[in-house]
């Protein structure tokens, strides 16, 4: 099996390398900023430069277009495969009829995680969404997903939709109530530091059990309406935080209420 | 350093084997319900149970009041002990008001972690951040403190509601987050399982680097709003997530506009 790649950004620059430790040969590798374009092809063996969307005498049996997701349809439109070469992009939310009309062999290719070039990870614990216009793109592609990783899945458009917005509410979400906090402590000079043991227990906690619902901890699911309101009165210097603060204070009660019916 | 409890619920549990463990011996522990008095005693070596607050004949030099929020203050007015001995509660969010015009040799030795008893954790990786009503109170729970962590923070009462408010940010709230997104995967028979390795690197990131600002990802800070709307849509099924998700996106974009004013 041999893979090119239309774009040189996070996910392609991982992807790559995974491939070629597990000797599947990248062919080549377009893109727009041609600087990265060398930068990854410096780190593989034999793919070379690519400078333009005619990938017609390519000898990839798969072509993956990892570009950002609103370039993705305006790159589709301009590249040529062969009839037989399998096209297929990495993104987590957009949708496969992003092919239609131009390529019969096309799928979906998602490794649900965050990648970066400076940070190592282990692609092998990534999950890999695989979507195919027929089975024998699903296939093909389900089978490229097991060379580098062991947790690959059968995801179609919409499941995929679903995934990205749970992934929303558990990563960026997450991330930014995390951020939200820092500033909490920065503005009375105490050292984020303190939190982080039990931020990591809290995860470690709710990613162990049956439900993170189970272990939810605080004076939201208290009912502890003294804790909250001297909380909210304390967050009156910053109105923002205290909206979110109700907010999910709310949520957290009626969450519980309706379970405990 | 001998160390008595009044309460032994999940904190009590911890801090009382941790303590016998680096040979402080626990002298009594009282509970309104005995059976929880009877099963950590039974944990240790010499510690007897105590049937009222009267701690006048006791050993110990220090009395820990380890119940919950909102027994503290009826439980101090009960409770009698030598004037020399040092009364300090383990609560994040009471202050150490609590104590006025009863104990001079009071404070407050709050472990910034949560705790089950079915679930062992590095108690030497605890932060306890320590209040005294004077030096001599202070020093004193600070070198108990260090005998069973490395994490010893001086921290008073303000600065201890600011910790707990940061806290509902960084834990309470991020664990509802993570039970919302579960269910949004589960309303369409998706694995949360698939989530897990994502969840882990976001949290991973956010907690090695300088600020989690700096790693914040998703639609919201790349202000795509088509992505946002389709997405507000699709949660048109359940009111409250989609109330959630406008928020938190509306308060990720305002943070990342006002940093780059």
């Amino acid at each position: 099996m041999k893979v090119a790649f239309v774009g040189a950004g996070n996910v392609a620059w991982h992807l790559a390398q995974a491939f070629e430790n597990t000797h599947i040969a990248i062919t080549e590798v377009y893109s727009r900023d041609i600087a990265h374009a060398e930068l990854l092809c410096n780190k593989l063996t034999n793919a070379t430069i690519k400078n333009d969307y005619n990938f017609t005498d390519s000898e990839a049996d798969i072509l993956l277009v990892s570009v950002s997701d609103d370039a993705i349809s305006s790159v589709i439109s301009q590249i040529q495969i062969p009839t037989k070469v399998i096209i297929a992009h990495t993104s987590g939310s957009v949708s496969m009829d992003v092919f239609k009309n131009k390529f019969e062999n096309c799928g979906v290719f998602y490794p649900l995680q965050t990648f970066s070039k400076e940070k190592k990870l282990s692609i092998h614990k990534v999950p890999f969404c695989i979507e195919g216009a027929n089975s024998f793109v699903t296939d093909t592609l389900k089978n490229l997903a097991l060379k580098i990783s062991q947790l690959v899945y059968d995801v179609n458009s919409e499941q995929r939709k679903t995934l990205h917005v749970g992934a929303i509410f558990a990563c960026n979400f997450v991330n930014h109530l995390l951020a939200l906090s820092k500033e909490i402590l920065t503005n009375k000079s105490l050292d984020f530091n303190i939190l982080k043991p039990l931020i990591e227990e809290t995860i470690e906690k709710a990613l162990s059990i049956e439900h993170p619902k189970d272990v939810q901890t605080g004076p939201a699911i208290r009912k502890d309406i003294k804790t909250i309101e001297k909380h909210l009165s304390y967050l009156n210097f910053d109105l923002s935080k205290q909206k979110i603060y109700q907010l999910l204070t709310e949520s957290i009660m009626n969450f519980y209420a309706d379970k405990s019916e």
